[in-house]
């Protein structure tokens, strides 16, 4: 069996941050990951340090049971992270052993599985619809039997802090089948997010008195406290909390996993993430906004692009006296920055910092620093972004430092045509004219839609000169569409992701209309790969 | 005088509900009120019925100074509430009464001042550059000043909490001169925001206890606590909280006036607000929302449009027995409604409840609930979505249960081009033809992309025909490019939220092509409106 404890982790399994946006986070309204989203996802979550990753319900949902599948055959390789999958206890009337649902659990091939359990004698008469000791005997012979097969358990107790409050004794009563049949952590649930912080510490103590329990926090946001609910959770006693990426999830949302996190680190002073890993909490963030296709909030705390922006007025002096005085933390120690004007981009020491990472030396060229922030600037307010576009923004860079890069070929003009025809066919043809290898090319060729035919022509175009061009494959294409005001023009920004097999870069394009904005991308990443061969 | 204590709450004076959205909510990036927006947003938040509202800062800024003297003279007449000036105290070396800054509040004809103080020993020497005697003697002179003017006086005690933990002795004398100079209440404010609740609460319990002083508290939700430290410093004693509207403020925002209120309210048991008016806390929510210029958060806790959105699953079957179970208030109750969506976990429980939702009644139609779920299901493995898609939803199911809807118009083709030509202009045009009120009606236009385009020929095609499509704004626009797996076809799923001044409605479109995709989601729309024109 494959490790069931987080590897390289300061803490070890004596504390789990333990994620659940490829589960719990995918309950948010407008959410809908794709298996390879859902990798993608996992492989960051990986990479910043979590130490459990929930990765769905397989069995119930078939996208799910793909991830799980695809993970196990080598597609995800975790480092820090286990995998675990969600599912529910057996049904009534039958054996864990018998049960399908229960059987999916172990075929997911998932060394880690987090069972719910109704805690809630309510829930449990009248939507579970059996008496207590039948609850009881579910949990603790799904346990028991997936304990038996080598799996190690945790239990969710859902409605927990509804439950014990309504009737603590049968509460109670789940939390021990599981516990004794071998469940390794109960988690509290707060399924309906109504606690708040205080009352959330008293339960969570006198539980764990009660009990001796190793015991798990699972909160909703209903009541704007998650993260609050987490946090006293863990300083009342509990060792294992649940999160999702900025707090996705069902109604509310969940508990943020960025925020619980800084303030773990920051606050509590509790190393939960590898040494270093906290300067990448914007960064992970994000991007996990990009594969949600969720605008990132910008006034979340600690990743927000406002989390450390200053409106001058009151404090602007004494900012300029000693930063520190005014932010609660680093913003550098979360990998965010301090703003005081109010300016679209970070300013010259970060783009220094990134022209460094990407191979473009700026130390002793002030003239071309200035010269790309005016120009980023300026393009930033017309909807362009680079955060998530390293190669866009290389490009921008070589050309203010080496002056202009010589692109593999030049367009003249192209033009797609989209027809929906009076038999109901839906066609799109691209027609492109290029000057490659000092040659004129024209290419007409058809597509699903108009991007794709764009795309189709281009490469029957330049293909013959450009042998390399056959190992460049789209990996990603997501479009956002800004809206200023209703009413108003839009502008439509589209970020490709292209690869060769060794490698992956992203690009970006802006314009009014989609396929311009697609094309721009579209040449930018054919430059970026030129570069290379 | 006029009065300085609120009218006509359960409460009266002995709580105070305090909203600084005018002063500090202000400090977000990206408000800016005009004067007409702050008496607008005034007579909301007094119409719902906070006990104090805090203009602005007269003297500071001239649109303050405005603000207060137009509420003055006559075009703010508050019902329940007080306003309130903010302004820090003297500067050292002069006197309350020669101080010019300490004059406009007077001027400002506010019956009650907020004065600002620094309660941070490093503050007062490094920010104020003066000692601690100074700093206890500008707070006395300025408090006593405005006291004798007759004029009521609170005090935040600004970067309290984290002064309080450097050098508690300075902090509680910051305090103490303001309480001795007649301030009636002081406000341990967590300026830098970064507190968790139980510390809020221990440090809050001990200061009432060293002091006897009435507390209030102000905080910032930079460890996403804002309104879990809120609710925890009234648990522990304070009996006046400070919030804005939907946690607007400077970084990650302050606490959400919206969450404080509900959880007052509905959880700790405290009626501050006039009677009935928690019914209000949603649309007042969403009304200062669009006069701050923000879209709502459709997450948000109590007020959000997703605060009671369940994506059904696991819990549908038990919603319909008890919805109650699943949310943590009753929705109505705040002025919300539960909504549940339909997605790839819809099974017919759900559908018959948002059947319900949406006024189709399918009770006594399984047929019908059998076809949909189908259809449904079908639609999206395509990669349809109707989660966040009610009217293009309510279509399908009206097409199932009452027979095809008869659409306002009929297309017979469409025709898009779009050309980068050489001159390096990019132009998109539509073409199409369609049948209108027994006519056949074809018509060309240019837009900035083809979907633009193809919106302008359509509107140009049928205005004459149905007048009422003039009505019709665009609202939203997102695309979502679905890749199954690299290299594979994409296929374009499109949501358009669209607008007639009174109501707004979602509808889905999903092609291989963007144009068609959007097309698709376009017809929805109309025949959404058409149905209630």
């Amino acid at each position: 069996m494959t490790r069931t404890e987080p590897a390289g982790l300061p803490l070890g399994d004596d504390f789990h941050l333990y994620d659940t946006t490829l589960r719990d986070g995918a309950q948010r309204e407008g959410i809908s990951y794709s298996v390879a989203d859902k990798l993608a996802v996992a492989g960051l979550l990986d990479e910043l340090g979590v130490g459990f990753i929930e990765g769905g319900w397989p069995g119930a949902l078939p996208k799910d049971t793909e991830f799980f599948a695809r993970a196990a055959d080598g597609e995800l390789v975790l480092k820090h992270a286990v995998l675990v999958a969600f599912g529910s206890t057996r049904k009534a009337g039958t054996t864990a052993a018998r049960d399908g649902q229960v059987r999916a659990l172990l075929d997911s091939r998932a060394p880690v599985v987090t069972l719910v359990a109704k805690a809630d004698r309510r829930h449990i008469e009248r939507a579970l619809r059996v008496d207590v000791d039948e609850a009881c005997a579910m949990v603790a012979d799904t346990v028991s039997f997936l304990v038996g097969e080598g799996r190690r358990v945790f239990l969710d107790a859902e409605h927990f802090f509804d439950g014990y409050a309504f009737d603590p004794d049968t509460a109670l009563r789940v939390l021990d089948a599981g516990y004794t049949a071998g469940a390794d952590v109960v988690v509290l649930c707060d399924t309906n997010g109504g606690q708040l912080p205080l009352g959330v510490a008293d339960t969570v103590r006198e539980v764990a008195a009660r009990t001796g329990f190793r015991l798990g926090i699972h909160c909703q946001d209903d009541t704007s406290c998650a993260v609050a609910n987490s946090i006293a959770a863990v300083q009342a006693g509990a060792t294992h909390v649940q999160c999702t990426a900025n707090g996705y999830g069902e109604r509310a949302g969940n508990a943020d996993l960025f925020a619980v996190t800084g303030n773990l680190v920051a606050k509590l002073g509790m190393p939960v993430l590898p040494t270093g890993a906290e300067a990448e909490l914007t960064r992970v963030s994000h991007a996990l906004a990009e594969i949600a296709n969720i605008a990132p909030d910008t006034h979340q705390a600690y990743v927000g692009a406002s989390a450390f922006a200053h409106k001058a007025g009151l404090h602007a002096s004494a900012i300029k006296v000693d930063p520190l005085l005014y932010n609660h933390i680093d913003p550098a120690s979360v990998g965010n920055d301090m703003r005081v004007l109010v300016t679209e981009m970070a300013g010259r020491a970060s783009l220094e910092l990134k022209g460094r990472e990407l191979g473009v030396d700026l130390a002793g060229r002030p003239d071309a620093v200035t010269s790309v922030v005016t120009k980023v600037k300026r393009m930033e307010a017309e909807g362009w972004s680079f955060e998530a576009a390293d190669a866009s923004l290389e490009l921008l860079l070589r050309n203010e430092v080496d002056g202009p890069v010589e692109p593999p070929f030049t367009l003249e003009s192209y033009r797609v045509v989209l027809d929906h025809r009076g038999d109901g066919e839906v066609v799109s043809e691209a027609t492109v004219k290029v000057h490659v290898g000092g040659e004129r090319v024209i290419a007409t060729a058809e597509g699903n839609g108009p991007v794709h035919a764009l795309d189709v022509a281009l490469r029957k175009a330049l293909s013959p000169s450009l042998p390399w061009l056959d190992s460049v494959e789209l990996a990603d294409y997501k479009v956002r569409i800004l809206l200023s005001d209703p009413g108003t023009d839009a502008v439509t920004r589209v970020l490709l992701k292209s690869g060769d097999g060794d490698q992956e870069w992203t690009t970006v394009g802006v314009h009014g209309s989609i396929v311009e904005a697609s094309w721009l991308a579209m040449c930018d990443a054919l430059v970026h790969k030129s570069l290379r061969v």
